[in-house]
């Protein structure tokens, strides 16, 4: 697709070439974002970055994204929205911040919320998560980092673990792996399995799946685990709970035991679910897997504003 | 008067000469506000953003003029204020500021804050609403678009709907207009009137002005309508309320009927008061309204700054 | 000490040499501070902002500091953080944020924190405040404003006076005091004397000091008053308080018939401790206390990023 001008609202609008046509950018903004470099391309652009649920790992990345190509952001945080309190919709505030801004960044609780505002903006409007919905831009640093990580994506085997039904990062992710020739295996309790309509998508598709109920299963056939937090509040018995959390945490040992170079993804915060002794390995990517999203978003800004 | 050093108070300060020059210079800034040239005008500056009640439209619009005019912005916004919290005084905190910032946009729910802190400020403050009290940049940005929307203000009829009795920006913009050969028609629910001073007040100054009671009656007169919201927190009675809402909602059918080529104007938000069938009309003229607060807002920075 | 990279947490960590060349530093940026220069020596760099307590007067001055060295800050305050509520550690918070920025900024209501950051962190943190514990910008502020409102620091004598048990300013004072040839009074209600083992720090190092429990005693025989709020929530018997409170307010005419020509020094907010008459006097330094803030800011900054 042309970029220039174009939402970012959904993974389901991107094909094959577009996702390798991001990565490409992106590594071109490598040396910026890791501060070896610095840029103006973006000067004089302004970026609003509207959250409208607190999300300060997505907004920091944006909005380090945009100042270190030179450009400026407005900002709003959680509570600020007082025309909303008072029964504006979200096509009216969007007319509103087109004539602020370049490009707007949207982070909302309600799913579709972001293509609402697109639709009453003529700007490009990024979704930042949308609830229950969409957030593109962590599946395309997803890819980006596999793509770093191991050189290339197709041919990989990627393990998803941990709670694969509620989890929005893993099916977001599905849905960009779907273009490329990878094999993926499900780990999660019985509770908490990869919906079906997911599964169907990628038998469609031709995509290689295999489901398994515990970690070391998987572990040892796979390049890359890509962990997701089990939520407390989805279980009504809190005993279960305990008990399916912990056969998910991915430990040093369990690790060491089963595929030591395996390379270790999660969307973070994590909260126990990878234990910190594994940090220390060299396949333990977490860390540059969020770096790699001011790379992607500088990637994005610049490809919605024509500037690439 | 010379702006330069200047607090933007009231709009009781401006003479029409100085109005005049405000929409001047604001014109001079319309490429860079509409995006299509960048300005460094107030590189080196700071303008603190002080917004102890969220208004996120006006604090948006001056920071975003202060950003496209190359200058910079520290914030606060609402339960920030952890000095105020602990009991300091608006002149205090003003001597803060001024060590830090070369102007302060404040918004502040008390009527005369603005005004307090300006006594303690050696740089320009500037008040972005306080409260009951004044909103001047608003009428000024009103008076601005009326100038663009029709090339004049002297020889226009004004129509002003809705809650006029509450309305802080229809009484401002009556504080501006009467510097002008205007005439303005007041229409309102009996309960929402106009205040007797602000009638008292055009009546010594000479500005014609006619009271009706249903919106029918002015449209076909008037060149412009500037509507405003019924809010329900006014009325005991919730029925009554319902009722003279819808009495004062602008609908497509209703302009078509009585002025299609009205201009319609609104501070923002709406909450129903204009059709979202209203927007396709020419004369509406609502975010374009939105959008000249940037503009304006550049002439009050660059002016009091002594930029221009 | 080597500035480059180092993290600020502690007022501990300065020898006298590194007081002095923080203040000789400071003293090179005033023409900046002061808005009659402007400089791009921190361009292209990134200051995270994290006030996980919110303290407008401390966000404000580091960030005006970076603003004014031509760098970019990105904030987050008090209820933004998601990914803490979410329960993320401040190691794994420090890890992204290190990915984001050159340098990060850090407030937080719990004594360590700042050093659990910098455990995290590979870019500099400097410790904004951390609970019971440190504040160590705000003391290097008050050695700098020693110096530029005295000429010197060797052979004052310097009065502390309000609550001295809980006021972490005055405790940090003392920490960098003790590196110079002064003579200390502490003045203050039984109930809030200096704790014991800054005492026999002092008198470990050969600091003169003296205890007295009126303001009147040590006025007579000091250079400088450094006065701090005495806190209701400290005490059981209101009445007791209230008496203790104004016992310790300075008043215009308390200084003039004791000392007219003292330096009134004060970390801010002051609520009612200094009376607003004392404003007018030559020595009322608080508020060129507190623009000292931004020069100081700085000038660490510019340390620990290399850049002097």
């Amino acid at each position: 697709m042309d970029f220039k001008g174009q939402d970012i609202l959904s993974t389901e609008q991107f094909s094959k070439e577009d996702i390798l046509r991001i990565c490409d950018v992106a590594r071109t903004f490598e040396a910026i974002s890791e501060k070896r470099q610095t840029s103006e391309l973006l000067k004089g652009n302004v970026m609003a970055s509207l959250f409208y649920e607190p999300s300060t790992r997505t907004r920091f990345s944006f909005e380090t994204a945009m100042k270190r190509l030179g450009g400026q952001t407005i900002t709003a945080v959680g509570q600020d929205y007082s025309s909303l309190a008072k029964g504006e919709s979200l096509w009216d505030t969007a007319k509103m911040v087109e004539a602020y801004a370049d490009v707007i960044v949207v982070r909302h609780p309600t799913e579709g919320s972001a293509a609402e505002m697109a639709r009453g903006a003529n700007v490009p409007v990024l979704n930042g998560g949308d609830g229950p919905g969409q957030h593109p831009t962590q599946a395309l640093l997803d890819m980006y980092t596999l793509m770093k990580e191991k050189g290339k994506i197709d041919g990989l085997t990627i393990m998803m673990s941990g709670d694969l039904k509620y989890g929005r990062t893993v099916h977001s992710l599905c849905m960009l792996l779907r273009h490329f020739d990878v094999k993926i295996i499900f780990s999660s309790p019985e509770e908490l399995k990869m919906p079906t309509n997911y599964l169907d998508d990628l038998r469609g598709r031709g995509v290689a799946f295999e489901e398994v109920l515990t970690l070391e299963e998987g572990l040892k056939k796979s390049d890359v685990v890509y962990a997701t937090r089990v939520q407390g509040e989805r279980f009504e018995d809190k005993e279960q709970y305990e008990r399916l959390k912990l056969a998910f945490v991915l430990s040093r040992d369990l690790l060491e035991k089963n595929h030591s170079g395996i390379t270790v993804m999660h969307p973070l915060p994590r909260v126990g679910e990878i234990a910190v002794d594994v940090d220390g390995l060299p396949g333990a990517a977490y860390f540059r897997q969020a770096a790699n999203g001011v790379q992607v978003r500088m990637a994005l800004l610049a490809l919605v504003l024509g500037k690439v």
